[in-house]
Formats: structure tokens, C-alpha cells, sequence
């Protein structure tokens, strides 16, 4: 048992200086849990001078990452940092210095995780990021070590919390369109100045990456992973998507289908009553479905410099726990079960489309003949005199489960007719999820 | 590394059978995370000869637990046969023999779970119990693991099944009455034919004293947990509770509040918007309240061979790795940091009252003064004409926060009343939990 386990911390921004904090203030115990004390020895910033005046611990300060690297009595880096580079080639240099890693960081998890986790692996020492996805909520720790015993089949989240109180607002208020939300979110400071990570579904595809991987023990790159963000989400979406009775949700799902693996992020239309559905606010949500367990869904905040300390503790923890008794309990994801990505063009769903169409006789059977030639059954058919629009109506469809290259193809042959003047939107539609939706399942003992 | 570990299955019902075929046939996965092969190779039956056509594993089958219990090819027992007696010896008995146990059993570990684990940490083997609250939603792990970094303030769950199942039908069927849901979850194989361990909330009570001892570093016996059952809600009360705003759930609530532990089990109004509002049919959900996490909720089946197989399972793996790995990583459940449990007398909360008053002049005077003598604050009051009563007339009231022990007290002083034919219900409200209501957090950084 050492005396101490010293963390070298690398940034020492909000989150960073939470889990500084946390680390003094709950030392008895992480003390008790680990079997030794757990300190913040040296912390990587930017700028030394700057006032950190709600920083409790006594850390070392330094703007030279090899400083932290290369300093022997460091036994596990933990990276708060973020962004690719120079992040990634710091996570390496610790691999390779044989310190074990914390990281909080998606981007380089989705982009870089087989490779670093092998080079963990090979030089015996752990990588965790339970930080990396859904913040506070648990998710990384079940699916690898709770819900082990399953053979999974489906990754159903909503993941990213600046969409989602985008779209819980637009939901909630008609007069609100994407700009004014996005200008909201921005002023509480729920999003960017460039919000186009968030809006445009790369933090979420980055994570579903990171849990496709996991579950399905492949290697999902973020770049497999199709993206279509929520910009062109309009109030009139929304009120058609509640008119037939579902709810907008930024969705980012990865399914096991036909021996090959289906991961998207994309506006989803989800029934009211989709446990998805239900996911309000900055609040993130995971639905597993798994063999054995059926469906479990985990819920709670998805990011806020407290709850990413309580992911990044639980890490720290698990490992320092490790390294006191001698333990290596290396983490993989780089096992890959040859399991390849489907292309979108062969997703099978349902879908809503928004079209305007020029007012003149003869114009519906256009449409449906585009959609019949495809062997696009339509479910419903909308017409809306659109007053202020001149001579020009409002059509929204929605499709019976069709191919998403048909749509595709019926989209590009409306809008080449004269009579469309554009397709406004086109809206995938998620049916009911699997488990949940059953509200039970036959009870055999027990309770 | 062994060759391979050897389970001792104690138990094989359904739930049984379903663990030794899941050993069976995800030989090759279970091998590859733990390291070696991990076999069933005997099971404890109470009748050899009974007829088990769906057990795949050819395993060795007895009625002598000794056989098992002093196996010394057996490294894990695995009691699934429930009950207080005799598994509490047969567990007893293993861990003096130096073995490993996993169990589902939330009986024993309600009622003996601190000297179980004394014993076990004594002798230096693992006390592994995932299955016994939540079926197969992970729950006791993040408690133990992912979220050990945070200091609970609160659990708040529908923890059983058959209760949620009935109350979801009453509250969805104003036609239903107990009677005729309790019929129905016999029917459908959800209720025992002594129903009681349900629905007077026993189960819960156990599981709950499970997880506040936990959460809480505690020791929270099953009979220190107050206890009301769900006899008496009859359509009415969810005729009311839905005109009021609110449904009916079986709560399961643990606290810990000025210095000490709440921890109930009785029916709550809960407002339509609290998350476990939400959770319908035989489906379980935990919500933990952490200093860090702020808010995590865990939801999914709550019984069923599988998902109980998926708990046992990961426990299985667990145990088995740390074996196999020659680690040592006792579960506690014996720590305890001197918290008590507060009498409900001191409970403050709402309160719903239904009552039956003979319709005569100074009746609703005399019902008022009683409440205001006590100091109970009332924030609604509806009297409704009961035609087929005579000259009864049914009076709904609520309350604004009020300490137990007056409410208890006005409820003796009503029945006492010449005017006041009975009080035919109390439930308590609980305000929306505080943290996934708020809907939002401010977010710092990432997402």
C-alpha cells in the first residue's frame, strides 16, 4: 500500500477546480475507499496568475505539461482539458509514462479510443471516461461492468443538453423559433458562441460513438456515425409533430441490426409516450436494450461541473483503489467483433416531410405518384391553406416504414416539380422503443 | 489463474434454470472478461426427480446443501431459493467455508445483512447482492461505485412491481377497484396468492432498507422502515388525486434529514410531473439525491428471470474476475456512521384526507376547528353530495405542511366527531423531488 496516490490535473477550468476541491473535501472518504489518501499534486493552466479564488487545494501550478508528465510520483493524469490537440498527444505521453488516465474527453475517446486503449493495454495501465457521456449519469460504468452479462441490441440517448432545452423550449412555446432559443440557451449559458458542436449534433455523435463501441464491442468512429443537427427545426414542425401526437427530440440511437451496426444522430419525431419523449431540459437520458435486462433507461444531468465530478471521482477512485492494492484492471473497447456500420441510405423508418406546394389543381397527384412510383406508402396526408403565403399551401406527410434511398430519391423528385416550391423539412420517425413501451413483461418470482 | 470457477447454484426455480443456461450459453463471453472458464457444476433442488426440460447445463444435481456448501471445487454460491430460513444459514455456512457468495435474496439481507457482511469481510470473501433490489436495473453498482463519490441526501423509489402494476390499473380504470386489480395481477402471474409481502409494502421495505443503508453508511433495518400498504386506496381516492393534479404511486422514500434517517414505504400523491409519476405497470425506477450527481434516476424491470439473471450475472463476472485476478474486494454494508432513524411522528409533509360526514349544519365547523386547534394548515377542501349515502356527504381535504403526529391526532379527533361517519383515507403528498424537477441547471462548461 503506498503512502499517498498523487493526480497530476490537467486544466483548471470549472470542472477542473471542482474536482480539485472535491478531492480535499471529501479526502476521508476516498481515504476509506481507497486504502490510502488520494492528493492533487500539480495542475496544468494556461495562465499561473490567474485568480482562482475558489480553489481550496494547494496544488502545484504549472504552464509545462511535462512537468505533469514526466514527474515520477504521479500516479494517475486526470484531463479536463478537452479538444483534440494538444490533448491527445498528452493522454499518450502519460500512457506511455506508464501513468494511468482519467479523461473527461469525447473528442478524443470517439476519434482516438481504440488506439489509445491499446497502447493502455500493452503498457498496463487504465483509461476511464465515465466523464465522457451523460455527465453525472452513470452509463459507462453500467454498461461495462452491471449490465456485462447482456448481449445488447440497442443505444437509445438523448445526449446533449444544449439541444435539448433548445427543443424542450421550441416545444413548449409556439412563438419561438430556432434563432430566439439558440439566443436563450446562449444566455444561460447552455451554448456556444459556436454552438455548432451542439446544434449541429457532433458532441452527441462523438458520445454515441463512445457507447456504440462499448456495447457492441466494435469500433464506431464518429465519422460512421450519420449527423443531422436541429437548425432547421421550425415552430411549424413542432406543431405538427404535437398535432400527431409526438414530441422533437435531438435523438442518437445505435442499434445491432442484420449483422451490422445502424448509428445516427438525427431530429427524431418520438411518440408521447417514448420514454425518450419524457427527457426535459438540459437533462440527458440512456435507454439500453439488452437480452437479459430488456430495457433499462438512465436519467439525470447530463453535464455542470459538479456532476462531471462525480464521474470523474467515481474514476479516480475505482483506479487509485486499484493501484493501492496492486490490482491492474485495465479497460478496453478496443475489441472489435468486425461488426460494420450501415450506411443511412438503407434505414428503415417512418417519416414526416414538410412541403410547400403552389395551389393548383392536379398537384396532390403528383406528389403521390412520386411516392407510389417509390413504393412510399403514405400514412397521412395534411393540407394547410397557408393565407400569407399567396397561392401556396402547406403539405405534410407522413410514410408508412419505408427505405430511407426511396425518400431520399421522392424528396429529390419534388422539389424538381413545378408545382413544389420546396420541401421544408424531412423528419425521421422513431417507433415506440422496444421494452419500455410493453409496460411489462410477464413476472415469474420474486416480486 | 484457476483452471475454472466452480459455482454452486443454491436454487433452481425459474430464475435458477435461467442463470445456469445464461453460464451456459455465454460460456465464451463470461471466459473472456474474467479470464477462465466459470461453470455451474452443482445445484440444490428439493425434488430430484422433477421435470427440467428447459435446463440446458448439465449440472449436478442434490437435496443436501452440505454436498455444496463443503464442495471444495465450489468457489461461489449463488442463492436464488429466497426466503429467511434456512438460506440465512446456508449462507451463514458458506462464508465460514471460506466461499463467495452472490444472492437476490433481499429478506436476508434486509434482516441480517450488517453481521453477513461482518462475517464476510472476517473471512476475507465477497457478499455480492445486485439482483435484490431492481431486478435487473443496475442500482446497488452505481451506488457502491459511480456514484461513491457523493454524499446522498435521498432515495426515492417505486421499488415494487406487483403494487405499480395494480395502481397503474386503478389509476387508468375508474371502474377498478382493489379487489378486481389484485384478481388481475394474479392472473397475469404478477401477485402471489398471498399477496401480502406486496402489497403491504414488506418487499419494498426490505429493498428500501437496502439502499438507505448504502446511501447513507448506515444500518436501516427492514423493521425500522415505516410501513403502510395499499389495502385501502379505492377508486375514489384516485378519482380525487387526478382531479387534484396527482397520481397515486407505492413510495419508497429514504432521507436523511436534521442529522437523521427517514425511510417509508407507504402510498404518496405524487404531482404528474415527478418522475416516478411516470413509471407505469410492473417497471421499477430509482431516483438518488447526491451532493455531486444532484440527480440520477435509474429505471427498468423490476422482476423476471432474465433480468434478475442480468444482475446475477454481472455479480457472477465481478466475483469471479477478483478470484480469478487473486484481488480481494469486499462488499460493505457494515459501515455505519451512528445516523438513526427518525419515528414517522416527526414526519412533515402534506396530507390527503378522505372522509364521510353526516350532512348537517356546523359539521364542516367542527371538522375545521379540529385541524386549526392542531396547528394543520388546510389548503383545499371539497365537499361532495354521496347520493346513494343518505344524508352522508364525502369531504376530501389537503393540507399544507404539517407534522404527522398533529395529522395522526386530527384524524383521532375527527373519528371521534358525532358528525364524522368515518375517515375513510390519509395519504401522504410529496412534493416534487427536488431535482429533476428544477428541469435544468446551469450548465459551465462542455455540454
Amino acid at each position: 500500500m503506498p503512502d499517498q496516490i498523487s493526480i497530476g490535473l490537467m486544466g483548471l477550468g470549472v470542472v477542473g477546480v471542482s474536482v480539485a476541491n472535491a478531492i480535499d473535501a471529501k479526502a476521508e472518504v476516498i481515504k476509506a475507499r481507497v486504502g490510502c489518501p488520494v492528493v492533487v499534486s500539480r495542475a496544468l493552466v494556461r495562465d499561473i496568475g490567474a485568480v482562482r479564488s475558489n480553489l481550496r487545494n494547494s496544488v502545484e501550478l504549472t504552464t509545462d505539461p511535462d512537468i505533469i508528465l514526466n514527474d515520477p510520483e504521479i500516479a494517475i493524469i486526470v484531463e479536463l482539458m478537452g479538444g483534440e490537440q494538444p490533448t491527445l498527444d498528452y493522454i499518450n505521453q502519460a500512457i506511455s509514462n506508464g501513468k494511468h488516465v482519467v479523461t473527461a474527453n469525447k473528442e478524443v475517446l470517439a476519434k482516438h479510443g481504440p488506439e489509445l486503449f491499446k497502447a493502455a493495454a500493452d503498457k498496463g495501465v487504465m483509461v476511464r471516461f465515465e466523464a465522457s457521456v451523460g455527465g453525472g449519469i452513470p452509463i459507462i460504468g453500467p454498461l461495462m461492468n452491471d449490465l456485462a452479462a447482456n448481449d445488447f441490441t440497442a443505444v437509445n440517448a438523448v445526449i446533449n443538453g444544449t439541444t435539448n432545452y433548445m427543443l424542450t423550449r421550441m416545444a413548449s412555446d409556439s412563438n419561438l423559433d430556432y434563432q430566439m432559443v439558440l439566443k436563450e440557451a446562449r444566455d444561460r449559458g447552455y451554448a456556444e458562441a459556436d454552438p455548432s458542436a451542439d446544434v449541429d449534433g457532433i458532441d452527441a455523435a462523438f458520445k454515441l460513438g463512445i457507447l456504440a463501441s462499448i456495447a457492441f464491442h466494435c469500433t464506431v468512429r464518429d465519422t460512421e456515425v450519420f449527423r443531422e443537427g436541429i437548425r432547421r427545426l421550425s415552430p411549424a414542425d413542432f406543431a405538427y409533430a404535437s398535432e400527431l401526437g409526438y414530441t422533437i427530440k435531438l435523438l442518437a440511437t445505435a442499434r445491432r441490426t442484420h449483422g451490422r451496426i445502424q448509428a445516427r444522430v438525427h431530429p427524431a419525431f418520438l411518440p408521447e409516450d417514448h420514454p425518450l419523449a419524457k427527457v426535459d431540459g438540459v437533462y440527458n437520458a440512456v435507454e439500453l436494450e439488452g437480452d437479459l435486462v430488456d430495457s433499462a433507461m438512465f436519467q439525470g444531468p447530463g453535464a455542470g461541473a459538479e456532476p462531471t465530478t462525480s464521474a470523474v471521482l467515481a474514476d479516480i477512485m475505482a483506479e487509485a483503489h486499484s493501484i493501492a492494492n496492486g490490482e491492474r484492471l485495465p479497460v478496453h473497447m478496443s475489441d472489435n467483433n468486425g461488426l460494420v456500420v450501415e450506411p443511412i441510405d438503407d434505414l428503415e423508418t417512418k417519416y414526416y416531410l414538410r412541403l410547400r406546394v403552389y395551389d393548383r389543381p392536379g398537384v396532390l397527384a403528383q406528389i403521390t405518384t412520386v411516392f407510389g412510383d417509390l413504393e412510399v406508402s403514405l400514412a397521412s396526408f395534411i393540407q394547410k391553406e397557408v393565407g400569407e403565403l399567396g397561392d401556396v399551401a402547406e403539405v405534410v406527410i407522413t410514410t408508412y416504414v419505408a427505405k430511407e434511398s426511396a425518400v431520399q430519391e421522392a424528396v429529390r423528385q419534388l422539389e424538381a416539380l413545378d408545382s413544389v416550391s420546396e420541401v421544408s423539412n424531412l423528419v425521421r420517425i422513431e417507433e415506440q422503443s422496444a421494452s419500455l413501451a410493453r409496460g411489462g413483461q410477464p413476472k415469474r418470482e420474486g416480486d
